[in-house]
């Protein structure tokens, strides 16, 4: 038997077991790094990937150290006696090969991975295998099966409600806070709208940054569940939430890579609004030659697996393909968004129209999901709710009961880029800009971002400012300005 | 500046900084895990990922942690003062997400990729999803790209050679150390074969492992080369030998999944031979229904893409295509196969006659790469010299030269697995033979293993010993046993 020991270090979400070279209980050169161990008291019992210590400080040959996510799960105060052995393979693992493969696995195969996920029985080269393959290859067929068991049974079952609804976007347009000013509208009209909020994979800030300027939203699954119950709206980061949990281990992964595959996300989104009790979910798929769906084709091949998967779920979808050409509102970055959200809240005449307009539609439509209201009153009853002050209550109620936050600061170094040229602005390439507020420390520094002061369809003068950039220190202000002297992300025509 | 410390951990080949929750340099919470910061002193810097410490006494906050692989790469002492900053996105990192796409990448990028790997700029993960990706689709020139860059500028000069041979089994088939057998035979004629192995991904015992039980094969570059060239005949584990960096790093991730994707081994295949200055190289490939090349079409597609790749990276390839239905020896496990070896150099008329041929087959078509020897003459010249004695002298030489091993030792627990049933015996499944040795532990205890008293067309009785099971502890005869009684991996036909 060895002593436990408790090695304070966040690994990036894997189990790790730290053994000492000379270790008693075995002979370590024997066991290769990265072998997976079972940890066992005798009480608990928890799988690990090993790494070998030389330092006798650290962890002595007596002892085994365990990282803070193993350590948590074996639940074990420090100098517990804990037994090792070396795991058998994972009972997926086969399936896991015969999907790198490509072949099509079983509704059974698909819970034994996510099984195999929770238990921590994969490894980030497990994982990131996984999303590789079924990004490559997955049926319509396996999409249902994969979301069905990342819900697994974690729930959340609503007691007084019928109609519990969300939305969600599929992403990748900066800007486009449109989650905010529809929560607060539909908490407004009375409908509950518990929003889980992910960090965002591409995109400069994510609704859980913005709305993180505001509020706290980093809320325990009751807190969650009783600001839900009373104030009908609230938005969280589902990271901290008892649900849906293989889904926070994929998506880590995913966030590693950058990578978006559309097939897999659908299963991330749909297993965590299923896990989150929501009943009614609106989905909006912007598609443009520079967002993430690039074609319209494309769109609608997502919205049939949506409803198909959906219909078969027990969730009642519906999927609208917007416009995703360029970014919506003015600010980018998590101060700025908030900022435009405010003042669309506000209503203040110098609010982002667009989106402003966006947020009335997508609202209009959620609205409508409610049977006591007749077909085409949505969008007049978001408007009133909004001109009425009653969603900028909404969204301060929302910020009084998750905890309100001091006043965000905007990065204090700065540059106008101007118009290189004079003519009409036709396009605005959503994925420069993303670039170029990444590179300004969006993703470090809450403060940085993007103002963006023209859009597609304004007349500039050569010399005018487009947009302005924000950063936290002026080494990130040259890096951005690196990336934009490739190119501006704007296309001027200068035929006029 | 932080002060630098050394955080004695062996990871997982990947570099990982330790910072402190409080560190002073950085608002860690703004840091994702597994950020990639670029670590600099005045003269030297090295990228690695972060994880996140609690613990001052492990890493106070004005310090940074280095484990092995980081502080080694790092190469200065403790207390140096070091700079931070997070790492701009790995150079080829577009160029990774485009493969998972589906695309076919240039001969730039395959460089661009493999330099990031040797820089340690890609994770375990990104490594991974690069494996899954390209083994998933590449093409013919992707093969020629990828080769050309994992070979870089590390080849070995044999300065008086011009013919340097090597021979590489594409594995799976139990027992078949042919190599060992053909290194001596090749040696004794005068041959250079600088032989270098690897560690199995699939099989119970690599070469290195069979070879491991009679010298040492941890060689360094020096030795290696000095061992070639007065010994003629060398085996060497690859790993500590200064080439191919990026193929070990690729292997150690194929190795945890346990994944053999045909074109992305035999990339590493022919990078691992390229790189160690071979210039002719016979290559095996087993075709069996349980072995790892199932069908001849297949076997023949991967000849032609050996030869395409061969012929234009300036190696003379030679494919042979054999039977890889059931093992080919008696013993699997490393102590087994070494007394099979052994037995077949002594021309003992109890060696494997099946190994005997083989190995006889493969060192004749490798002599007959001299041209002295005319077409024809391979065979029975390497007959000559195996039954001569000259062959098991060269391995005496060899053990000598690299360091002679105590007397290995089987595992004690035994079990004789009968046959339930008299008849002839069809048929032996690979697969399942490899498996049993696995859960015997071949891996973790080189004395576990199989020792076959039969054969495919023997002819046995009911209740006579098919196969023997050595294990080193009473747990792991349990796990074989539990395997066994699946299948005993033998297909006998009693319609006698």
């Amino acid at each position: 038997m060895l002593s436990l020991k408790y090695i304070n270090i966040k690994s990036f979400n894997e189990n790790i077991a730290y053994l000492n070279k000379n270790c008693l209980e075995y002979a370590i050169e024997d066991i290769s790094a990265l072998s997976q161990v079972e940890i066992q008291t005798e009480t608990s019992k928890i799988y690990a990937f090993l790494q070998i210590v030389e330092d006798e400080s650290l962890v002595a040959s007596n002892e085994i150290g365990l990282n803070r996510e193993a350590f948590t799960d074996l639940g074990e105060s420090e100098g517990t006696p804990v037994s090792i052995s070396l795991a058998a393979p994972a009972p997926s693992r086969a399936a896991l090969k015969r999907k790198i493969a490509g072949n099509i696995l079983s509704p059974q195969d698909y819970k034994f991975i996510i099984k195999d996920i929770i238990n921590r029985r994969y490894s980030n080269i497990d994982i990131a295998s996984f999303i590789v393959a079924g990004g490559t290859f997955i049926s319509a067929n396996e999409v249902l099966s994969l979301t069905d068991a990342l819900v697994n049974s974690s729930k959340i079952d609503w007691k007084y409600d019928n109609i519990v609804v969300d939305h969600h976007c599929l992403g990748g347009i900066p800007g486009n806070k449109t989650d905010i000013i529809i929560a607060a509208i539909v908490g407004a009209y009375g409908l509950m709208i518990p929003k889980t909020v992910a960090k965002s994979t591409t995109s400069c800030a994510s609704v859980a940054d913005t709305m993180g300027i505001l509020t706290n939203v980093h809320l325990t699954q009751e807190r969650f569940i009783e600001l839900a119950e009373t104030n009908r709206a609230v938005i969280a980061d589902y990271e901290p939430l008892d649900i849906a949990e293989a889904v926070k281990s994929i998506s880590n992964v995913e966030r590693h890579l950058g990578l978006t595959q559309q097939e897999f996300l659908l299963t991330s989104i749909l297993a965590i609004k299923l896990s989150a009790g929501i009943t009614h979910l609106l989905i909006d798929i912007p598609v443009g030659e520079k967002s993430r769906v690039k074609t319209t084709y494309e769109a609608i091949r997502l919205r049939k697996l949506a409803e198909f998967a959906g219909d078969r779920l027990g969730m009642d979808i519906e999927v609208v393909i917007t416009d995703g050409q360029e970014p919506i509102g003015n600010g980018i970055g998590a101060v700025l968004e908030a900022r435009d959200v405010v003042q669309v809240l506000k209503n203040k005449p110098n609010a982002p129209q667009d989106l402003l307009e966006k947020s009335l539609f997508l609202a209009g439509r959620i609205l409508e999901f409610d049977p006591k209201l007749r077909g085409g009153q949505g969008y007049s009853t978001a408007e009133e709710i909004l001109k009425s002050g009653r969603a900028f209550e909404k969204l301060n109620d929302m910020i009084k009961a998750q905890g309100k936050k001091e006043q965000p600061v905007l990065g204090e170094f700065t540059r106008e880029v101007l118009a290189p040229e004079s003519g009409e602005i036709t396009a605005i390439d959503n994925m420069q800009i993303n670039r170029i507020g990444i590179w300004a420390g969006v993703r470090q520094n809450t403060g940085a971002g993007i103002d963006l002061f023209k859009k597609t369809g304004d007349v500039v003068k050569a010399g005018e400012p487009l947009y302005k950039i924000y950063t936290a220190t002026p080494e990130d202000l040259e890096l951005a300005e690196s990336v934009v002297e490739n190119s501006t992300a704007y296309t001027i025509k200068n035929n006029l």
